[in-house]
């Protein structure tokens, strides 16, 4: 029912969780065990050298560079990995706006190795957010789309609501309850999570469409501190202290 | 050879890393998947209120807080948890010069559900550190003893070099080169490492045991943004301001 980390003990794919502070951004990296194929999703320009570095001691083959969405907190480094790294392709969705090697939409795969992930469009936040799937359904990388117990901010640039709230129930929610969650940032020092749990325990995407509707379109007077903006950490931290010195 | 998570399919506990920024810790949740019944470890006071919730949201019925050492960087939370949790026992090293319902020393177990955790003493650190083992050696927490890349300061308190680096190579290298490693403490936003991984390229456990020694007596010198030491993160962060700048 719940998940767990285990030892690769067969099939599952090397796999790094890695975070950045100042914007709480997850950068993920992912290899087939034998060939060494990599693909390396939302990596950040402040951490590149630390990224660089860990797939040269892997000995890793860094097929792609994959953003999960386009947007102002994504400061992403894969331009400059596509200079550092020969044969290394960028990868987004065709709705995002944005140019890269390889414009995703709906069922596109992106494979590395025996494994691949799977683009589940999941617009909402931005147009072109997408969730990426892992062949097995074991783990979701869900961007900005859906984060543990809660979900990027939808009202500014491209975002609805409406289309959020259907992007998770239908693209998923349907998911397997076990299947790991992954988002693209955290606040709360939270790793990672699950389909079951945000679907029990999730307090917006647990409400109905109106409900959540009225919560994200009154978002930033309700939780200033807690959602998706381009601002350093310790910004938040200020504004987070200055707020809890008025309640 | 290396790692991954995966859903768990058989076997696995549930497990869960979660981290407090302003001391750079991670805290860990381990449960049997059937039972529910699971051990914390280095809780700590600042995350209590999103632990026990966590705790609650997955039905865990928590039996052992466990710290790997006592030390002022850890302000445990065990104590408030002991007093919001019927049943709860705690447990530390008996050489670690603490109070604690369960003294742990070599070869001890803790027990939870299916599944258990092994003590292996690494003194170094602190006279009380301990390495904690899952059952199929798949998993050590290492708390301050081995840290990615790194390994606890041994310059107070009771620290001592030649009795870490014998820690590290007599119980801790000894394991398998794909067990995952899971440190108290990251400062570079790294999640997990396996003790291949470390054995092979931390850059002080790599040196002979003089040379070791002699890194570990200068380390305030050359690396003082990055040690076990507590102060908030942002200090931190200003130190490592201040000494960029110096450069
Ligand atoms: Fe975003
Ligand atoms: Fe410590």
């Amino acid at each position: 029912r719940y998940c767990t980390r285990m030892a690769r003990t067969g099939g599952g794919p090397l796999f790094r969780q890695l975070f950045e502070s100042e914007s709480s951004t997850y950068t993920y990296l992912l290899a087939d065990a034998e060939t060494k194929e990599a693909v390396v999703i939302d990596p950040v320009l402040e951490t590149i050298d630390r990224d660089l570095k860990l797939i040269r001691e892997l000995g890793l083959d860094l097929k792609v560079a994959v953003n999960t969405h386009c947007h102002a907190d994504h400061i992403t480094s894969t331009g400059l990995m596509k200079k550092r790294l020969v044969g290394l392709r960028s990868a987004i969705s065709k709705f995002s706006g944005a140019t890269a090697d390889i414009q995703l939409s709906e069922g596109d795969t992106i494979p590395f190795g025996k494994h691949h992930l799977t683009v589940r469009e999941t617009p909402g936040h931005t147009d072109g957010c997408m969730t990426l799937v892992l062949e097995d359904q074991s783990m979701a990388f869900t961007g900005d789309t859906l984060l543990i117990r809660g979900c990027g901010r939808t009202d500014f640039q491209q975002g609805r609501p409406e289309r959020l709230y259907e992007s998770v129930h239908q693209k998923i929610f349907t998911l397997p309850d076990q299947c790991l969650v992954y988002p693209a940032h955290d606040y709360l020092g939270q790793t990672v999570s699950t389909v079951g749990e945000e679907r029990k325990f999730n307090p917006r995407l647990t409400k109905n469409l109106e409900e959540f509707v009225n919560i994200m379109n009154n978002l930033n007077l309700r939780h200033p501190a807690k959602i998706d903006i381009a601002v350093p950490a310790n910004l938040l931290l200020l504004r987070s202290t200055l707020l809890t010195g008025d309640r």
